[in-house]
């Protein structure tokens, strides 16, 4: 871990490394695939689901806040320490967040599918031509707000 | 559906009526269910998902507004008349939306789960006690217009 | 629905429009098809099976008399009203019949198989060249009995 | 098998012994069972299905006339001998018969489930209460050869 | 069975004739296959293990000692009889020996997957090049045994 | 991981930390769990399945030296350097060999099932009481050989 994860080349924005069917077509078949997770001080993985499978996060390094919400719209927390895990269960929308302002936070999560899928709920809601009357109708808030929303998450 | 769709009976709002698992306990075991969709004029089923579950919605009356969001985060969407089917896939992000200002739309929705689920996003995002600061980074917005949206949903 | 099944082009005979992977190659791989079903007065689906699946039948216009027989040979029986649901298990052998003798008929079935697959039974055992003497043994009559069923069958 | 299948204790008519998850508890989970067929001459095993599984049928002695129909309605048959195998696949009805006037035939037969599950088709059709004239309408027969072949088959 | 097992050629050794999807294509997606297991005076299977199906056997004629180990390293034995059949689990180590030094022993088994797969442990283990020391490490022995048994196991 | 994996409480022998549905219940249904491995200077973790999983092995420090055996008895072997990921297919013999004589190896290992289960064959074949005679045949040794091996690997 040393080796990749090394100071110099740490990223400025949270990324994700993924090694799935499509990285290692070796795994094809197998059902089961990683991510590593690197999180930079004050960094989020936005709100997402991953459509076929859970996710089981074992934090290596740093702290991390997480969260996920179940079909009756109940909110779980938990505020992890280096070495604990935690379990996204299969379709929820969930989120990391690393609410440390010096230091990073790094990792590691376990999917039993060789190819989980992602969908990142900010950019599939707001940076891909849904009309913007019909976004606005649905989170109950006026077109200039959804323009607005759209505008910031086209930025990137 | 004369008989549970009159004149007199539609709903002022947006509203489903579901034949799953829990309605009907003789679906254990045979991976199918129902979803009766009722738009009045102007209405919308928001963005969300089905976590365990594909569905197929055969327009019965009306027209409607279609999209789905796949994993690559390409829209696709459709208007579909009275007889139209559309199949939504698994896992992904969708909405349905009657633009027609003057008449109702009906829809039934077939799954191959007796327990699709579904995973409302405004809600899941902005009724559920997220933490202010994690959802306006992850929309990349400031904390007031999340305080707004959460304000909108929440007066339901 | 109106503009699928209008007065003029209802059928004379009991009819099924189907919207599996065969007509639709989009369901492939989405587990969930519909059939729609056309009931004429007086007329009856024959005793089948589904291979792959169970079949959620939702009763839109008439009224049908429907039933089951589960593996130890006990026969379920119900008379369906427009709006009723009725399922009837995976692999089980199944019918439906409107007893009605002046009004059709209309019901929409679900399946949790892109392609559940339809034995119909008169025609598989009857009109398919089985031997006459092993189906006159297997149902404890006699070949001219065998022979006759088998001319009425492949009148149609 | 010369302990279990001797002549004294042959069986005077078709007879299955079958080793599944009801007999054998310990199968429960492994989705592999068995059956022993015993058929005395001129006996016949009548058309069905299993629900739950394909059937893999190895002839241990004799000879035997077996026979399946596709969902297409295609009739596929053959003559097996002693030491041959024949594959039922999975929900399609099938038969076996000993055409044979005077030697017995034996075969044991596989399937990739504890519990496939058995519909003999003459008795669900003809010996459960299916009513007269929905049977003759589907037979496309008259009430009184339905009663008949009740009453032949309510005999046994 | 005769046909097939007669005295000229029972073979010296353990034999064994698989019924899988290689041999019968037709097997392809129906879940289940067939083993013929010859096993001559004093011969053994060795342990092994199927990675894809649980072994449901069937003792046609003769005796046989059988056992498996489960994931708590706990032996279970049996002393089988004609006619007795054994179910070892999917995936657990498993063996049979024909004890009796003067009579064969015939038994079939069958798998609920068309391509159960066979890793034979004593040349899995012993005669496919893994490093001696490591064996030997994992063996709690000295290299010099390593290359006894792989000697012994090469000779064949 | 410096919390959990650090100098001083590093174990003398090859360890497995696991985190299964057995450790945490929530992994239920989930199909998805982990183990932590933990290889001193000069250590082995013996070959062994898991009847269950593939497993996606990520080594985190150290060196490691892997290989699997496919069920046509060829061996696959691979160096691994820390960062390096490595997959073995499901049901599968396979051991892993820190060669290294001085420094330790860490490996987190991700499976595809909330179960995996895992079948040491050393002590599977040699430490549950399989009669000497079986084994002795099996691996084409004599008795004298397997008791020297059941000796050592009971001695632990």
């Amino acid at each position: 871990m040393r080796a990749i994860v090394n100071e110099s080349s740490f990223p400025a924005n949270f990324t994700v490394l993924k090694a799935t069917m499509v990285e290692l077509p070796a795994l094809n078949g197998q059902s089961v695939s990683y991510a590593l997770l690197q999180f930079p001080a004050s960094s989020v993985n936005p709100p997402h689901t991953h459509p076929r499978s859970a996710e089981l996060l074992f934090l290596v390094d740093g702290n991390l806040e997480v969260g996920f919400v179940d079909t009756t719209n109940k909110l779980f927390t938990q505020s992890l320490q280096s070495g604990d895990m935690f379990i996204f269960p299969k379709g929820l929308v969930h989120y990391q967040y690393n609410a440390d302002t010096n230091n990073p936070a790094i990792a590691i999560s376990a999917f039993g599918s060789a190819n989980a899928g992602t969908v990142s709920l900010p950019k599939t809601l707001f940076a891909t031509d849904i009309d913007d009357a019909i976004l606005a109708k649905s989170f109950k808030t006026d077109v200039s707000t959804i323009q607005a929303l759209k505008a910031g998450l086209a930025s990137r």
